[in-house]
């Protein structure tokens, strides 16, 4: 795979090009229709995902079977007009990674798209310590021009959801619509298979609404970009500050994100802005504790404080951060499991819903009863299970197809 | 000094609060007018630079003394609508880092944008191998707004400059546009002074330009992505491409990055691949070497194929391109150094910038004197040398206040 950026502005000609695309992103595209002090001949979009610009030049640059798979990664920014925003989780403007990748055959493109989201659930799991429901969208939810979009969605505290990463099989969509044909080791022509997926800045907004709680933030140790704050207690006292930088160097020695809050406020101040910013470990540091060779530490999910050996802190250290992590996540898979509910009927899941709930349960596929549900209950159809383990559909009672999951989301 | 993220669309009125700045950037600017749809009350300019944006966040942010200084970093893109593009070194979207500071006092952000020009210096000397002239701007040529802008100035093969980084100091232009006020320690409310400064993918095009040569890339080995490719001879023969895995895994082992070309293709075409790919060494092994427990190593800048021990390859390498980099540095330097050539009278100038030079030549510090020159040579005005050695203004003779380096630019 390699990283690649391309322009930021691409012609409204190559948005039309492939029809579900065009029309499920033109209406949120933002336009410049002028540079330069002069009119443009042709508009163009501020890019709302880059499967036309990039299928553009993969048009140029596949020729035979010897330039495939073209697996591409951009870092960049998108941009999709809303008409109400949230911070992180829903901005006209967002920060995201999206991957483009180019096959000979089909099954290596769909296996890749698959590859990517279950990539994405460990990256969820192991990274954010943030439990996620992975699976195929329905028709109506997918990516405009894919064959099938895979999501992950997140539960947030309120009980929505938050769809949190996708990855998409293009078929040969976007390789018809933009001429990205190879030669074949048969010496013929053909079509190559797409894919493509991203997550993006929505992330932030993520562990925010999975861990956080009325303090305010709680940071997983393995993104928090200050794992331990050290407060000095009687800061003034002579060895204290020198005792509190000794050990903020043993631990970064060890590859521990610290810092020493050496400022002039209180130490209840900065117990609350620490907290406040969710940094998942604190260190009181004070003369008796120098005196005893101990630190008192306090873990960010509120389990007290407790006094622990200087000896061998960045070991005690590294394992507190550690045992969080995997607290933050087992804490966050309970609620989840625990909140994830069946129903047979429409009353059943509005009142499911109502609760702060995620509703299983079975459908019939058709897209009449989706848009009941909706209506219903203005919950959504998130993911499909991998198994259909349900009777009847909720809406209409006939025999279930798939099993859905339901919830009002972001 | 945070990293952060601003806005991509600018309000065109954020624009207009600083006079210069407007007149400066208007004419390049990008405009979006319609989004979701419908035509925008506002229009919005893509940024061509965020001293606006920020300037009005920083308004509402800083507050008191106690939050200065405040310094701000930014990773992204930027669209300037050029007439004429040139790849990397003049394109209306590029990528850049854009550092934006806000000081109590004038001397502190004064020297904070001397800093950022001699660690952009040191920057281009010891990761890109590249000799830059730094120094103040003239009037005429500074950054829209700034009261002083710095720029390092890089000379290309064709004796071209190429602007290659600024950093500006902005006084109270931007915090008076924009309320950046703070409570001083004595209880008045005092405006801020800000400074800037930014490096961009325009670099890739001084490195392109200042190392390549007729075979294609020549990457100095801090920043190149492969830094030893290794051409197995004879791949087919037992043990030789074994022997090649070994090898790379001992150097990427000690940290360098390094390939291995198990192609199809002919050694040969190999070497000329990646040649014009610019990686810094090469390293052939076949039977014989093996046999011998040697290497072949070739150095890009073409000093001929050297046999050395495969022991201790990793060490022998990283020698190899500790030299390689210091020797392209060297060898541009020399050519810059030999290609600054004085001049006292305006043929002077013009035959020397025809010639592939840069003019160092006194200057009275009159805009109609520069752009004289520039008129009679095409060259303009640089950055201005430290000290003033010159005798007369090189355009009409008066006592010169400012030695000025000239030269065409890109």
């Amino acid at each position: 795979m390699e990283n690649a950026y391309f322009p930021l502005l691409i012609p409204m000609s190559f948005m039309t090009k492939e029809a579900e695309h065009v029309e499920g992103f033109a209406p949120e595209v933002a336009v410049v229709t002028h540079a330069g002090g002069e009119k443009l001949q042709e508009p163009l979009a501020v890019r709302p995902t880059s499967e036309t610009i990039i299928g553009h030049m993969m048009g140029k640059w596949v020729e035979s079977w010897r330039d495939l798979p073209l697996r591409l990664n951009q870092w960049c920014n998108v941009m999709r007009w809303e008409k109400t925003t949230r911070p992180f989780l829903r901005t006209s403007e967002f920060l995201w990674q999206e991957g483009h990748s180019v096959y000979a055959a089909a099954e290596e493109a769909e296996e890749e798209t698959l590859n990517m989201l279950r990539l994405y659930e460990e990256f969820a799991k192991n990274v954010l310590c943030m439990p996620v429901l992975t699976g195929r969208k329905t028709e109506k939810e997918k990516f405009a021009g894919a064959v099938a979009t895979y999501g992950m969605e997140a539960m947030m505290h309120d009980g929505k959801s938050l769809q949190s990463g996708t990855s998409h099989y293009l078929g040969q969509n976007f390789s018809k619509a933009f001429g990205v044909q190879f030669t074949d080791k048969d010496g013929t022509l053909k079509y190559g298979y797409t894919m493509s997926y991203g997550v993006s800045t929505r992330l932030i907004g993520a562990i925010i609404m999975t861990h956080g709680d009325q303090r305010g933030l709680v940071l997983p140790p393995p993104v928090a970009p200050v794992q331990v704050i050290i407060v000095p207690i009687a800061q003034k006292k002579e060895g204290v500050l020198a005792a509190c930088e000794r050990l903020a160097a043993s631990l970064k020695e060890a590859g521990i994100r610290v810092k020493v809050d050496d400022s002039d406020n209180s130490p209840g101040w900065k117990f609350n802005e620490w907290e406040m910013k969710g940094v998942p470990v604190r260190i009181e540091l004070g003369p008796r504790d120098i005196e005893k060779d101990v630190m008192t530490v306090s873990r960010r999910d509120g389990f007290g404080k407790e006094e622990v050996s200087l000896q061998n802190a960045a070991e005690t250290v590294k394992g507190i951060l550690s045992d969080l992590s995997e607290a933050l996540y087992q804490k966050a898979e309970k609620r989840m499991q625990e909140r994830i509910v069946p129903a047979e009927t429409l009353d059943g899941l509005l009142e499911a819903v109502n609760g702060g709930n995620f509703v299983k349960a079975g459908w019939c596929g058709c897209r009449a009863c989706e848009d009941k549900v909706k209506e219903f209950s203005q919950a959504t159809a998130r993911v499909m299970a991998k198994e259909n383990t349900a009777e009847t559909c909720v809406a209409c009672g006939a025999p279930s197809v798939h099993t859905v999951f339901f919830a009002r989301a972001y």
